[in-house]
């Protein structure tokens, strides 16, 4: 066999390898995933906005309804702020859907149930959202909320 | 150099080869994606249904406000036909973001402005949302939307 044609084997070989463990990889991190989502889940329900900080990338974006997208982790904080202090949420989140593109990202659809309480009235009514979750690994590993944006499945209020 | 050193350098040569391309290839589909955004708005802003649908991945998931997820074409087509007997938009999109994940999966961060009018009534109304697609690269090369989600940016009706 010639030099170049061993290089050639060797390389493709390496190659293969690489691509078997980023498809293992793909399907290895959705408990690290489906873990973030369940601490998600507490920290709304509690309205915890330090639990809720940490799950999120630095250079994440949060698209709630009725507002302008909050761009990075201090705009995030007062998005929380006003959802805390504005309503108290009883939902549990269910899984639609995770799919990982690459050994860093991996995106989520969800639906939500429950109940919001409006803080200022007291007033409780049904909630209901899809939403849908972009992760992104961070250089230590951890998976956090890159873009989140979600959205009503309740009918319009009459 | 031994055989193993050169294979090893060999090996990481082409690596950073291929890697280079795949850093190549994620910056040079921005205007195919473009270009597909900007075929939804006009689709849209036509009602067009036989327009919007090629637009979507056959397995794509379309996940309206005030509605339950659209899962695959069939359920797409359906909430499109709803949608444009119920609403007429004129709307203009604007990219915050475009992020090509890879090969072939990108994200689209958007907002849209402009107005709704209510087929059944001629109302007519200020129109604001923010957007969150991801596009998937079809085997034909094609890029389409693979998911799909919106939410208003307007205040809540009072």
């Amino acid at each position: 066999m010639s030099t170049l044609l061993k290089q050639t084997f060797a390389a493709a070989a390496l190659s293969t390898a690489v691509a078997g463990v980023a498809q293992a990889q793909h399907d290895f991190d959705r408990p690290a995933i489906e873990q973030v989502l369940s601490s998600y889940e507490a920290a709304l329900n509690e309205s915890d906005l330090d639990s809720v900080l940490p799950l999120y990338a630095d250079d994440g974006v949060f698209m709630p309804q009725h507002s302008q997208p909050s761009v990075g982790i201090e705009a995030i904080r007062a998005a929380y702020v006003a959802v805390f202090e504005a309503i108290t949420l009883d939902v549990e989140f269910e899984i639609d859907e995770i799919t990982q593109i690459s050994g860093d990202w991996a995106f989520v659809r969800t639906r939500s149930d429950g109940h919001v309480t409006i803080n200022a009235t007291g007033d409780r009514f049904p909630e209901g959202n899809q939403e849908l979750f972009l992760f992104n690994r961070s250089a230590d590993g951890q998976w956090k909320i890159a873009r989140y944006i979600f959205t009503t499945t309740n009918p319009p209020r009459q």
